[in-house]
């Protein structure tokens, strides 16, 4: 019986674009007003998917408290109320910026190593306003 | 051509989560105050999705007013403004619990059964609030 | 300078709208489909809003951690995950129905009763779906 | 890396249900009042949804910039502010009704067309209200 | 007891603004794509409050369904699915064009007109979209 | 004639709440994780009403043209995609904290100077989030 079952989160962060190897010229010409100095920010809406099994005793997909917790402790903590261009390794180190791409990559892989074995992770949908969200999917 | 139609219907209703044969301490352990007497309630929005041709002469996947009369009919005048655990045999008997994902698989089973043959039922889902949805959807 | 600070809760409750000195003719008459036994449930939005002046330190006209703590105790706790006819006293004697129109005032006159001196209750307004809300605001 | 990019368009636009060699019987028992002469019209939602790599150098998979203009040239000028059976010429001609499906077919048509090649267009999602949406889905 | 009831109504209908006493020059640099023949659509919210007293026996400012008819009859009949500057007299005559301003006014008289004595209007909202709405407020 | 124009607009920035002259203790006792360096952000929501007459000819209170220049000019330029703490001079000064209910002060204070004399401002409306809004209302 394929069921899924998607939970929202949400965290309010700031960002910013900028790759320090580039020129003023080219970081606005690429990324517009989202590299202004110091940043700006979002409500984020964080919509997280999985998929398993009905358990016939609760009939849940998943036990609500548990995924809470551990998205509280894996992400949420992490990144709300933050920068995100300071908080994640990747960010931080310059590797990678902090596009709702990458969140939804990075939230992904820690959700990935972390969900109890009874449960798939489906897709990791990131949206930082009602316009524009990235989602990573399960092939 | 691959399309989709997706239609969108609101109900009202109420419902708790107990096991009879569990104590009240293991009832609260694992529903919370969703186990509380003799329960509460949502506004439920349902998403039925289903897929087929386009009707040349129409442009319509699926006849609006047939598709409604159906959904309503068969699942709306069933569960909406009724108390879940008591109008459907499955949960009045205490098999299972009225969860979203209990509840979307009994819809789409009663809408795979009823749905005229050039339409096929692609996804139910059933949002018990802004933040928690289950979908059953098809393999 | 007036300022005023609107706070949205919610809350799931259930209900039902039912005289007992109604024959089962006139109460379906009246009400409809919201006389149906054991009732129905929302995912009710409220908001409260409060005047006041805006504190030089901190820039806030309410402290927000005092006033969700406030509303929480003295109006969520009673009312979160309950049917809402039996939990007020009014209600649960029969003197009134659960209407949005009756929990606005409740809702009001117990806050009044219990915000800082500081603050000004202006309205207090009870959402039970999109499309219909009750306000209770100050003359 | 799997991901995907969902852009969310708005436009406002007028239309109509009628197939001329129908009798008014038969327009109106077919299509309600979407029938009405000289029409009525919607706030349009479109959701595009892409797939690609993750440029490492930006961390997008589409350049909004890009995206926006193409979407907006392509599609935006042309359905915006208009009456949707006059601006294509399919539903000009009277070969198609402007639904929602035929105008997710036509923009899915019109932007597989011209995306540039490392992207790959996976929905195109068009909803003329809160309730009903049409969506073209790659196979 | 000062309470009031705010309930929200939806209608889809199209309209266009322009001046025919005035060159097309004039009509675009004033109404820019609101000129454009043959025009437009929306999918309009209608918010009507009204206030009064709660009656002892229901919990009710308004009765909903008797509300709900009027409002249907006097205005949703005659807006819904119809071109807006075709179906009201001042708009037909070009005395008036259809602006959410001048909805808020013919919709505000009609209901003033016909509203039950013991129902005061308080306030007509006409929203065109999320982000422009002209309200009609009793002084 | 009373019409009241709503008109919303959005900006994205960062900010954070912390007095200098506070210990980090007491920054934080007061404002939680809003205290975290350097700082977060959202998606702001401002909603700017305006009344006064409404022009026989075009059937608008405000000519939309012109006041959503006036306020990009005067409120969003300033402040969309930049750090609140920064762009104020009595927030940069640390005289001011950049809560909802200083920027609808500003907010007011600015458009009050500069709207045209037509046009009475008769409430700034600043929400951080769904469930936070400080507004700014004409006595």
């Amino acid at each position: 019986m394929p069921v899924r079952l998607a939970r929202r989160f949400r965290f309010s962060s700031s960002h910013l674009y900028r790759r320090p190897e580039w020129s003023e010229e080219e970081n606005f010409r690429r990324f517009g007003k989202c590299a202004n100095l110091p940043g700006h920010g979002h409500n984020y809406r964080l919509t997280v998917t999985v998929g398993g099994e009905v358990d016939p005793a609760t009939g849940f997909v998943a036990e609500l408290q548990g995924l809470d917790e551990l998205v509280g402790r894996e992400v949420l903590d992490r990144l709300d109320h933050h920068h995100l261009n300071d908080v994640i390794p990747e960010f931080a180190a310059g590797r990678q910026l902090p596009t709702s791409e990458n969140l939804a990559l990075w939230i992904a892989d820690r959700l990935n190593r972390k969900l109890p074995a009874e449960l798939r992770l489906i897709s990791v949908l990131v949206a930082e306003d009602e316009d524009l969200a990235a989602e990573w999917l399960r092939d």
